[in-house]
Parts: C-alpha cells; structure tokens; sequence
C-alpha cells in the first residue's frame, strides 16, 4: 500500500469505541481511497515525497451515516406540512408521488445528496424508486449510497410493478453487478421491503431470504407509529414477533424507526442481533412518539440515526438528529446524562455503521474507507479554538457547532466538498433541476 | 417623518397575528430607524429621491427575540457538559462563575451578541451581572437588549452585594436613564429577580413592586424542575401560587421555564397575565420536562422562546428552539398538528415581543422599529426559491431553513450583519477576547 495523501490536523476523531480525542494527528490514505495509518502526526511512518499533503486547521472526523433516508423526497418538502398525517399522506405526498419520473427522483437525489455533503454526511441508506437514478445521482455527487430499493405492494405503486418484480430486480441486480461496486465501492445495494403493514407476509420473506443469500442488508419499516400495525399486532402480538415467526429476523437486518416496542419486542430484536436506525425528528415531528433507544443500547441492539426523509422532517441534518436522540432519551428518562455528545456523535458515525454490518464506514482507522470530515475548530461554537479540552470539545461539537461548521468532505479520499461548495456537482444547476421537478410534482 | 429607505423584497413576512406573506413588498424606515409603511411595492407612497434603496432578493421579516438567556455564559459553553446537573453546578459553574470578571462579561456579551446577530436574533432578554457591560457590549454590537440585571441572594453571589443592594442599583439606574435609552432604544431596563428558591419572599415582593412603579418587566424563573421548589410547594401549593399571594403577579411579569405547572397554576398565570419564556432545549437537555404550551396558549397566555444560557443550551440559535417547541408539543399532545411552522414563527417573532409587553418589537408595522432579517432564499432548504407557496415557504423556513441562511441584519435601521458578517464588531478580536476570558474561568 502505498500512501497517496496525508492529512493532518490538530484535533483528529477517529469516532472509535473510546471516543479518542487525537492531538495533532495525521491520517494516511493509499491510492483506493482507504486509511493506512491515524495517529499522532509525530508517530506516523515517513509519507513518500510526492504523497500530497492536506495540512487542516480544524476537527477532522468520519463521514457521517444517515441510516434511513428517503432523500428524493426532498422535492415534497415542506408541502402541506401544517396538515395532520393522513391528510397530508392522502391529499399532497400520494397525488405527488403518483406523478413521480424517474428524473424527478435523479433531481431529487442530487439536491438531497448535496445537502448530505454539506452537512458532513457522506453515507445515507435510501429506500426509494427509481434506484438506477439514485446511483447515478450518487456517482455524481460523488457521495456514498446503502441502496435498498423499495418492494412495496399497495395501490399507487403498483404501477412499478408487483412486489415480485421488485424483489426479482434487486436480486438481478446484485447477482449482475455484486453487492458492493463503483469507485471507492461508493454503492451497495440491498433489499427495502417496505413495511409489515404495506406487504403480504411471502413477500417480507421472500425478501429475507434472497438477501441472506447475497448476505445482503434487509431495510424495513418496524413499529412506527401506534396505529398502522394494530391488526398485524393482533394476529402476532407485535411486528418483532410476527417479523420473528416468519423468520425474517436472520441475517443483516436494519429496521427504521422502532417507536412503539414493548420490552418483549426489544428482547426480540436484541437476540436476532436486528439493528435499529433512530429518526427521533421524524418521530416527534409526526407526533409518533419517542422511540425507546437507551432500553435497546442497554440490550446490546446496534443504534444508528437517520434523518428519514425530507418531505416530513425537512432537511437531511443528522446533527439535529444527535442533538434531538440525546435530547428526548434525556427526557424519557428523567435523566441529563442519560445520552452524552459523545454517544450521539458515536451513534451518528461508527454506531451507523455497525448499524449496516459495515466495519470500513464511520470510522478512522487503517482498512477503512476515507470518508472524511473538516470542520472549522475557529467557529465561536468553540469558545476556546481547537484547543479546547477534550469533553468540551466534544460537547461543542455536537451541541453548538454542527453542519454550520462543515467546510471539506473526502469520500474515498476524494474531495468532494471544499470550503462548503460541492466540487462535483453544480449548485445552481441541481436547484434549478430540482425547482422544476417540484413545480411538476406539486400541481 | 421622512422615509430614508426603502427595503424591497420577494417576500416580506410582518409576522402579524395572520402570518401574513406579502409578495414582491417594500418596508419604508424613517430616519429614526422606525418602520413608516409596510405593504406591497406597487402600493406604498412614492419614496423621496435621496431615500436609500435596499434591493434584496430573499425573505425579509422581523429580527427574532430571545425571551430568556444569560449570554454571558457563552464563556461556559460545553463546559462538563456531560456531568449530571448539580455536579455540573456544583464541579464547575458555579466555581467557573465565583472567578467571573466585568471583562469576562464584555467579552461573553459580546459573543454572544455576535452569534444571536447571525442567528437572526435582534433582541434577547438577559438575567445576569455587571449590567453595566452588557450594555456596553449590546451598544458595541449594535443588537438590542431587554436587561433585567440579576437579584439573588445565595453563597458566592454575595460578593456582588445584598439583595437589596441588587435591587436598588435597578431602581437608580432606571430613575436616572430611563426605562429605554440609547440609539434606536437599543436599551430597556427591567428586574431580574432570580427565583422563589434563591431569594426571601420580602425580595420578590419588593422588586415586584419597584418594577410596577416604574412599569418594567419581572423576569423571574419559575417552576423549571421538579426538585427545585419542593420546600415552596409544600408552603403555598406551588410557586405561582406563591408569587400570586405575595402580590408578585401584576404589572408585567416574564416567568421563565414555567415547566411544573399544574392546572390551577396555568389559571393562576392566565388570570394575571403573567408571560412565559418556553426554554424546550434548556429543558430537554437538563432533563426537567416539557412545559404546558398548548394548554397555557389555550388559556391565553402569551409565550415566547428562550434560548436559556449558553452553558447549558449550548448555542444562541433561536430557530432551534422554534423547531423544538413544535417538536415536543406535538409529542405531548400525541398530534402532528398541534404546533405549526407558523406558530412557531409567530413565537419567536411577535408572540415573543408580546411576551416583553412591547408592540414596537418583533413585527413589521408603522410605528415598530426596523430591526429586520434577511434570508438567503437561494438556498436548498427552499426547493422552489422565493416563488414557493405560502404555506410550503413558511414550512421550509422553520424546519428546514434557520440560522444557517440569515444573511443579513437591521436594528433600528441600521445594518449590523452584512453577508453574515458582523458590521460593528470584529470577528477575530471578539473570539481571541472570549477565549482568554474562557481559560481564566476554567483553569
């Protein structure tokens, strides 16, 4: 391996199981855009001569993970959003969708990954339609994409097909093009069956299998609010129960939201090692409830957050979402230090991560994708500058500083956002796109 | 009076009780810095030759207020932030505060000014020491401030006097300024009698009454934890109960918190129209609860948002307390409708100004001041630009939008951010102050 950039910075965090605060460090990346080497600048091995020299000023962390995303659907944001959810479902986001195209999704996806890299967040799984459009606007951006593209079967999109063939393409998919590809293998593709309550129970299976045996990520809705499943909870006692008897809680499985959940529940997705993806500002913007996040880390169940998408919590900032996760946990349990900075900042890094099964995202350390974020240590967030001590740099960090502060983004060791502009796309180009898919959605 | 500028606008947002959004719209200033006319461009009064002209291309509305901070403490920020809170209180606030300097107020005031201007925040409501340099620093920013210097009588804050001493340093300095004074009334001064719990009964009653005879607001906190009155509860059945037999409750009262209230103590507030500051961040995070805003709205009562001090809350940013207060009432309340975009606004806007007593504040009309926001509609957060519908504009603004996307700032007329830079103060200067007042505190 040979190292191809060294960056260095005066605070580096490598987000790994002790929240390492590095002094004066340096990160090393190879010529395929993975880490060789973090550690103190002063112990790192001699970089070759005409390895390129990336000196920061700032806090250089990973990309952020954004564990469930439907980013397209920033074309709908804010639409009817003062309206109670069924009206808003019924009267704005289904007639909008009925007149969806696949190029209203690429727009979509372009402006949602834009937002994603200005806010430090290089990795979002996204459950949508249209998935060859979400790659390419992936690829464009130069962002970093868990596809699992939606399996639906409810009237309005059957017009996609029937939850068959969405299956079928997915697994056609995989088996054509692998389950990881493209450059920095910035796409993995997975599975997306909707939710219990919007697919026949062949379908939640017949997706578990074909993923299991691609050893693929199933991504599924689960217990988000109290009424959609009240008659699956009648048959079974809950969704993790029914999910459980079907056998579709094997293998890697990342289900969104888990709001309402009894004990029972949690000992279910515990001892199937599910892992959950926490979007508390979705929850609490549609009044869902809080989902209960410190009850499944105590039960060992891997907890990542997502933003969900952008047409009901409206921007795609996972910093809210740290902020809102210790938040609310904190009021659940009466408690200030129920949830630190340092556990959001983790939750929202390497705890996605492991959220996906995936040990080369979210991280800082030698093997893993360079996935990089800089933010600007000379906002006032930071009080004292970069030499803040450790707890209340982090708690900066995550309390007061957030995506305002991000100013350069490295996916696979290629910048991809510098001084807070995109070096991919360009920013007018994507609005303009977008501004015209919305007019033709929303009349 | 004569218009000395003219502000146009794609959409201008009076923040009036409709939330109304005017469309192409221009804001007449006199040369006093107060409003003269506000309306759609095609219909306001020919403007004299030499009127300036200011030509903007976002969304103008009026600068936020931040019923309820202590922005001094920016100094603080983060600071054991990970701590529960009376080890937080007792390990490092309080010793921080014992080592607190009129120059270290200077310099936190001032960066707090700093970060609330580019936040969009025009006015805040500040309970905390050597009054005398906070106003210093509001001058030397150019911000606004309603100073309710701080009245308490506990260990450690005797070396600044007695609470009498406190009190009646209040009650000269009104008598000999004024209750408004400086350029564009940049200053108001009130009490800030701090809590029940801190200071004898007979010193809530006499601030209550110097306060009435020189008709300045009351900023007290009340009720903000559960632990925190116990003593009182079981005296008089609650503090507002308390403060309501004490004959606390007349004139204008700012109650800040107002988190454990029961039924009888929302009338009791309603019946007295007490106002309340709704800290939701502050109280989230210090895990004290959620106050009662629909049902105190319901009864009457006028609220606005409040950051709370920096030390616990951990930025100035207003918008995020208008995100959460929608937020958390909708959770309560169990309805995705409960708190719209619009009340939201109107909170942090209007409603907050209400909350102060004051008319000339937080809404675009004749007779207010020009204290005025701009906000880049260019960005992502509004997918179809300034041409967005109303209801979908207002949406993107508050959920999506926020501080990030202030450009520019207006007190009384005067620019005071330019391109989100401050105009008065220097950036650097006030940082390298903050951080030199931040380590003498914390070593």
């Amino acid at each position: 391996m040979t190292i191809r950039a060294r960056f260095t910075a005066p605070v580096v965090l490598p987000c790994d199981a002790e929240c390492s605060v590095l002094r004066d460090a340096a990160v090393d990346v190879d010529e395929h855009g993975r880490i060789v080497h973090v550690g103190p600048a002063a112990d790192v091995p001699r970089a070759p001569l005409d390895a390129a020299r990336v000196e920061l000023t700032g806090i250089l962390l990973p990309g952020l993970i954004n564990t469930h995303a439907h980013s397209p659907m920033t074309l709908l944001r804010g639409a009817g959003g003062d309206l109670p959810l069924m009206r808003w479902l019924q009267d704005v986001v289904w007639p909008a969708e009925g007149r969806l195209r696949a190029a209203d999704v690429d727009a979509g996806m372009r402006l949602g990954c834009l937002e994603m890299l200005r806010a430090g967040v290089t990795t979002s799984v996204e459950m949508y339609f249209y998935g060859d459009r979400i790659v390419q606007a992936v690829l464009a951006a130069g962002s970093r994409v868990v596809l699992t593209p939606g399996i639906i079967a409810v009237p309005g999109w059957d017009r996609l097909g029937s939850w068959q063939s969405m299956l079928a393409g997915i697994s056609d998919w995989i088996d054509a093009d692998g389950l990881r590809f493209g450059p920095g293998e910035r796409i993995e593709l997975g599975y997306g069956p909707h939710a219990a309550y919007t697919l026949p129970p062949e379908a939640l299976v017949a997706s578990a299998q074909a993923a299991r045996e691609r050893s693929a990520l199933v991504h599924i809705h689960v217990a988000e609010s109290a009424g959609e499943d009240a008659e699956l909870r009648a048959g079974y006692g809950s969704v993790p129960l029914m999910l459980e008897k079907l056998g579709v809680l094997g293998g890697r499985v990342l289900a969104a939201h888990c709001v309402q959940l009894s004990d029972a529940d949690i000992d279910v997705l515990a001892g199937h090692d599910v892992a959950v993806a926490h979007c508390p500002g979705s929850n609490a913007k549609l009044a869902s409830g809080i989902a209960p996040v410190l009850a499944l880390r105590a039960a060992g169940v891997r907890v990542g957050l997502g933003t969900d998408g952008p047409a009901s919590n409206d921007d795609l900032d996972l910093w809210e979402e740290m902020r809102l996760a210790a938040l609310l946990a904190r009021l659940s349990a009466g408690d200030a230090a129920a949830l630190t900075a340092r556990d959001a900042l983790l939750m929202a890094t390497s705890g996605g991560a492991a959220a996906l099964g995936r040990d080369d995202l979210g991280v800082l350390r030698p093997g893993a994708w360079a996935d990089l974020v800089h933010v600007d240590a000379d906002d006032p967030a930071f009080v004292a500058g970069a030499s803040t001590p450790d707890g209340q740099l982090l708690a900066n960090l995550v309390w007061a500083a957030g995506s305002r502060t991000v100013r350069d983004v490295w996916v696979a060791g290629e910048r991809v956002l510098a001084g807070g502009q995109p070096t991919r796309l360009d920013l007018a180009k994507v609005r303009a796109q977008a501004a015209a898919a919305c007019a033709h959605l929303l009349t």
